[in-house]
């Protein structure tokens, strides 16, 4: 099974592609393969439905050289940060947009859900989760300091790809 | 010119296509003609990933069948419905890659300016300006009964083409 992990974002838009494998012997197994991961960005020179646009156009592209069997996304919580939440929500928007294109159904987590799934607990700070998702997969083939331009996104679509891989229920592959 | 007014809505996407009268000699001639306007709607049953696809899909043929010049949105505030932010703004996001995937640029009006460029003072109630809409219009033609379904959405619409007429400084046609 594949699976897309996105961190929506107008500027950045987090990318992670990974397999769930499918027999895994021992819990000590990689359960997980990481097959790309990395950033969608767009430029502030450009128009909010231009910036839009290309985010549709190279998810799009990603999906159909994956071809992922679900999607995942992290739910917005905007207590603090309000003035992000209309461009965000816009380009999660698009997001959800284009897997419904493709039918691709999307499974979604909230920041709290993922630091329980993936750190254990919901008090986790993102340097955990962050060990804890590298720890989960096996990165050490990939160029970290091109695909961790944007760190925090990649890793936040990593983690939520994750999420959607161990939540088993939801998963026949 | 032809310009598409768009009230944006996850549940209900109010649409107006309108023709700016380019030889306008009085200030009582119509200055608009009203060409189509209605209601997008989708249900509640559909996952938002399929609600998005089906606005998308109807604005993309709306575009197609009339090709707008340019496009009117509405710019949400929302100090008071904190709830549906989310939800509207992802409707936005996909309503403006529909413009910009037809290279139709966009103008945003606040509802304030609306209602300063409609009714003449920002403290107008919606029923003036929507009484200030029709009279701006000819919509004898019209099957109110019809069109006027989702009353507020479609006139809403309306009213954003108009200010995008009104603003002469961007129109060029």
């Amino acid at each position: 099974m594949i699976i897309l992990g996105v961190d929506p974002g107008l500027a950045t838009v987090g990318f992670a592609i990974i397999e769930k494998i499918k027999d895994c012997k021992s819990i000590d197994d990689k359960r997980f393969k990481v097959i790309d991961f990395g950033c969608i960005t767009t430029l502030p020179g450009f128009t909010a439905g231009e910036r839009l646009d290309q985010i549709h156009k190279q998810l799009t592209l990603l999906i159909k050289k994956h071809k992922p069997d679900l999607m995942a996304v992290e739910s917005l919580y905007f207590f603090k940060n309000l003035k992000t939440v209309m461009p965000v929500s816009q380009a999660k928007g698009v997001i959800l947009l284009s897997a419904a294109q493709k039918n691709i159904p999307v499974l979604e987590f909230t920041p709290l859900q993922m630091k329980m799934t993936i750190a254990g607990y919901g008090r986790a700070e993102k340097k955990q989760v962050q060990e804890m998702t590298k720890k989960l997969l096996d990165l050490s083939s990939f160029n970290m300091k091109e695909n961790y331009r944007n760190k925090d996104d990649a890793s936040d679509a990593l983690g939520v790809a994750i999420c959607a891989g161990l939540h088993n229920k939801f998963l026949v592959g």
